[in-house]
């Protein structure tokens, strides 16, 4: 691609190299967008299950929008929006950027359609090819620069969602469609029970969290500051579906008294029995996956809970759920390499380590619940303006969880990375790690 | 089609002929479902802007297992159902047919998709081809005759709904799309004013009302019995646009002593301000409609009230609604002919007798709200099985409007004919024509 | 109570035996709210269950400013309200009356208190005697008569939602409290079971139906009017108890084809399994009753069945509701004395007719649903002001019923009135009776 | 009483001096439920104005079956529940004794009366005299001692609900009812402007959190246990009423940039314009208060405010919340005096003190809302059983507030207490004192 090359040649104030790589990231990153919807049909991209998720359509056009909105518009001079219907209809919750299509209404949205929301892709990608050929005014390129790191990683979170949404979508069809064919079966040796848990101690005292500032991350894993941690020891791996089958077994959805008091009201409201997507058939416990309705893996970690059952779950075993900080201190030397959305499983897998000295899976498989509430870190400022409403205006409710999922994109997870959800949430690949007190 | 007109000459013990014209009427409708379809994209397809409206393809879908569930099952020998799935799925209401996709929740069904929706309508259009061919058993082939009219019907039934539904879809976008491009304008002469009301007497004594058996009808519409009338006056036209402008301007909004009691609780949960779909653009009334958002044509019968705004102007005005039975009365002897779907029109059009001894616009335009509630005759039986279902299940809490809309299809309307919805529904071509006592 | 018959000699306009009629009428009517709230403490009176019931004290307060508002405000010179706050709290729906406490909020005024709401009535009490003793205008008497006569009617009417309203509230404590103490068992010769059903003949052909104007009457009984039926049979007596355990049992509440549409949906959304208040106690039925929890008497007529489950009982029974106008033709000539409040039975009694050629308790008992829809007569107008809210706005979506109940104020009733519930409704005395075509 | 004494002197295992001293509180604690429900007809005592508040005869009965249930019925030998029906009726969220009476329906609770409650109290507290009486037996003496101290703190903590429960019943009446009559207004010298904010600073470094443990505390103030601050300083005084009304004049209600994004829905839906109560009347605020409609004191602390709107005002000046843990040190060494409920003034008093370098008010007047999620201490384990329920199962989505009430009763407050709501909630009597880093 002739004109992508020249214009990475072009940059000027940032700096060459960077330039070259921002771009080629920026590309992919749009690439992998379209080859995830690629499977789905122009119906399948349209429609939302419920107001938490969004379409898929939707999600390939906000974040479209998103560089449109705070990168084309202002630093690109002459830029004409594609259309200016499509700040109303695609604008996900930025206050500051006015109105915007209902969450619990875009999937009534059937215009734009998805051949248009792709045309708005090319068109939105080819502005940012010209803003990268023409180069950037000397003041604005670290900014835009900056901006463009956030877009993807912004696009990044968007693709995780587009995976969880379609799951969703799916998972309340009586046909269960798959996302994609079932891959062939894994080789016997693969089948292999997982270890037992073991318990690795950490050290308590004074440590640091949070992020350095070397490379990029959100506004709310900062400031970097030192939290004081007692002596604690968390589980080699997360809990298994067979586990999971266990605390059921036992009644765990039937005694009120292992539940935080929202949790039990949550439980019988919705009349839960067993974790999000399960289905008995015949007997067998199966769960609806990106591959259609299949029987439980047991030794796998078990995904789609809540807060409220990990909290439940870890009453239950006398156990309890990691601090975020312990969690951070505890993976920080971690290789950030896992089962990831690299990995194309696009479900939680056994944890494999022999290692009973060290964590296994602490990054990808299953976002794991932490015992930390959403709270702003000591110093914590949100940025002005619409960048500003990114994190900071949900630091209230929602419980933290920590090390990303089998559909979190590659490069996406940090040890310092805060993901939160509210506590009866489980659409996305949520489990969840046990702790203990050390003493 | 060859295949056709052989299956038609062999049709054994329906006369030939009326196995030809039902045959003939039978594809019609099969291709007007597609027609109508065919403006839209598949995604515009598979939502539903609300639960009492349906996607289009389930319309489409619908319609098409009437005739798998009612005619090919029990009376095609061997007929293998499309998919075992699409019971489930496409079932309105027929609780003698088991389980079905609950109504809210139809706009989610993104599987089975558009195209096949379309294979499906293929399959059963051969299948019924084959039915026709083959010729039917003697005794069965008047049951089968009633039951294809039934469908027919039925598809036309949902043909108009169609077109409502994707209506009240786009309307609730902010782009406003339009199901096709706007006409071109009417010429000069047509935009001359429309006459003033003139009052038509009937008769009072007795009438019958109700179907002579003469013909396809549905079981609502008989017995056919004796009614006592008293004398009563009919409006010759329904009520305008410009004539609903004034009751707003006068405060009819605003006004509690002209409602029903749960037409004001209506009034204000919903904040109406105006018909359905009426939006205010720079100072001007416009109206959604299947061509956009246009400016209000004050000629034209206003639509899109509900039977609370029916009543409430009716009120207003010192006059009353007619019942069903003064409506059918009063309209018995006139053409069926008027603005229906067949004129293209796709929106009601101005009065245009300059007959003040006649009823103008009986038939087409707007449904005319009754002040009749939807009652069963006396007499009336459902039938048996998910048939009986039809019709006699609603009997309760609805109103009877009469005489078809701009978008029912011909051939559809009669004058005996009761359309029924709840009092608070206006997403239909509903409008109203005032009565009056005559003593 | 001397001043009283000085006040009744000194009427001026309305005939003296008119006025001395009309005010030991109307102090009865005061009297008897008060004793029929003697049994309940001031805590019991200030609670409603739902928004459908209100407390006993808003019924003794509402009832009081009727007479306040259409009465002495505009009719005794000089009289000041009790208070500036009461219209507020004590205007039911009257929206020319201006703004009002929320219906469903009713439950939550502890002020003023029981004490004061009597102070009230004795103070309204007081300013009627007065008006009587003094006199009236002439030209205002008949007008003032009618009012008190509406007054009177009027807080009848609360009289049995009083009782049927604390029912309601009784019956969702966990601790089933009776209004009054069981009443001693009826003797042995009583306990006879009811005869079976009849089935009575009468004429069809042109009728006379609607109030005559002697009288008092609602305005909805009128105008009189001609009403042409087909000869038709009704059953000689209410369904009873046992008849309903023989539908329950039957499945009466599991099939859905025995329902309307709407009333399925009704018995789904709230498990129904059998009339209100009916509660399983060790395996035998039981209804909460004025008496507290009271195992079933199977001989009585069911009660506390909405028009739901009596169109699906009908159905279930091959038979039908009869129409109002059917009840109205084959009541006209019965004695209105029945088992209403002055029997003080206070529950629905066995039918002891032994005739099987008449009707057994067409007055009193249970109102009897009907198959008609709450809708206007031809040539019906609402009174203009206040008063004409009374009826007219709430003539959509009920359905009649006949005959008044057990704890209908006796004199009250009348073949002509018409009562009116949504089809959901069952709070009340309600039952039904069967009809038949005659054909 | 003499009773008493010998009751007292009875006592085993306790030492005297404890018995003596705790029969006694008890016994004060007591008298002072029946004290504060004295102003209340039995009427008022039974509503419940929203699902949150409880009615006053609830909480009355409540605090009494909580000594039935855990003191009586396991510790006094023959003890026999007053009712079989009260633990039903008045247990309030112990999941570990059975079903009870569903929250938000408390309210229809008219039986058991008033009156019989109050039987109820006298039948426990003469158990309880009896219990004193007649000794503990040496093993179960220090559990019961526990037992009955938690009893009084609970007691305590619904005396504190009784007031804002009755408030906010108060507060649905149009009549704006008077809890008590209006005090004689304060002299003039009282009547200064308050002290402009003095930034007072603290240090950073480790600090000890949490009860040592001597003398009663919840199990939620443990463990005691060391957290990390940075330097800080805090207002020396609660935000007042006229710096609210600078922030409403301001349009903080109307920005949503200043807001959490569950907070921006919640001031959306119950369209919130001010704090809790405040109403406008002729152009002048005022407040509903226990005292009835007043005009706003703009030298008193803001109160009822929710977290959301706390968290707002923060953001709109600039500054934020303290944490939980910067409060607590900041307050550790401060007298626990100050305007509770033994100042019988019932409402939030202006700021007095003239030390700029000193905290005014930590303690009474208003909750102060912290920026601290409500979680448990690093080795928090509830109890076992149905006291563990008392704290740890509301551990989610809820914000810490601290330092008591003008409600609150003397004795009940700590510099480690922890109160908690939900960031929606602002009936009780909570405003806010800023913080800022001291860098």
């Amino acid at each position: 691609m002739t004109s992508t090359t020249s214009a990475q040649s072009k940059i000027t104030s940032l700096s060459a190299s960077h330039a070259v790589e921002l771009y080629a990231r920026l590309r992919d990153s749009r690439q992998l967008s379209l080859d995830l919807a690629a499977p789905l049909s122009d119906e399948d991209q349209t429609v939302q299950s419920m107001d938490d998720a969004s379409p898929t359509k939707w999600h390939l056009a906000h974040t479209t929008w998103f560089y449109e909105a705070f990168v084309l518009g202002p630093h690109l001079p002459g830029y004409q929006p594609f259309s200016d219907d499509f700040e109303y209809c695609f604008n996900s919750y930025y206050e500051a950027k006015g109105d915007r299509q209902p969450r619990a209404r875009r999937g009534l949205l059937t215009r734009p359609t998805a051949q248009e929301v792709r045309d708005y892709r090319g068109y939105v990608d080819e502005a940012l090819a010209k803003l990268f050929q023409r180069g950037l005014a000397a003041d604005a390129s670290d900014k835009v620069g900056a901006l463009i790191e956030l877009g993807i990683n912004h696009e990044q979170q968007h693709q995780e969602l587009l995976l969880t949404d379609i799951l969703s979508l799916f998972a309340v069809s009586s046909l269960w469609p798959a996302y994609r064919q079932p891959q062939p079966k894994p080789k016997p040796e693969a089948v292999a029970d997982v270890a037992p848990v073991a318990w690795i101690t950490f050290d308590g005292g004074v440590h640091k969290v949070g992020h350095d500032g070397n490379g990029f991350f959100y506004d709310n894993e900062g400031p970097r500051h030192d939290v004081l941690l007692q002596q604690f020891r968390l589980a080699s791996r997360c809990v298994t579906n067979a586990e999971w089958l266990a605390f059921i077994d036992d009644g765990g959805y039937r005694d009120p008294l292992l539940w935080l008091a929202d949790g039990w009201a949550t439980v019988k409201e919705f009349v839960w029995e067993a974790p999000g997507y399960w289905e008995q058939r015949h007997g067998v416990w199966h769960q609806m996956t990106l591959e259609g309705l299949r029987p439980i893996d047991t030794r796998a970690p078990v995904s789609h809970v809540s807060y409220f059952e990990a909290n439940a779950f870890a009453h239950w075993a006398g156990k309890r759920l990691p601090t975020e900080f312990e969690w951070e201190v505890a993976s920080a030397s971690y290789s950030l390499k896992g089962n990831d959305l690299s990995t194309n499983a696009l479900r939680p897998r056994p944890a494999v380590s022999a290692d009973a000295e060290r964590l296994a899976q602490p990054f990808g498989d299953v976002w794991e619940w932490t015992g930390s509430a959403y709270q702003p870190y000591p110093g914590y400022r949100p940025a002005p303006g619409a960048i500003g409403e990114y994190n900071g205006k949900f630091m209230v409710s929602q419980q933290v969880l920590r090390g990303g999922s089998c559909v979190t994109p590659p490069g996406h997870i940090r040890a310092t990375y805060r993901n939160f959800f509210f506590p009866h949430q489980r659409w996305q690949f949520t489990g969840l790690r046990l702790a203990e007190d050390a003493a």
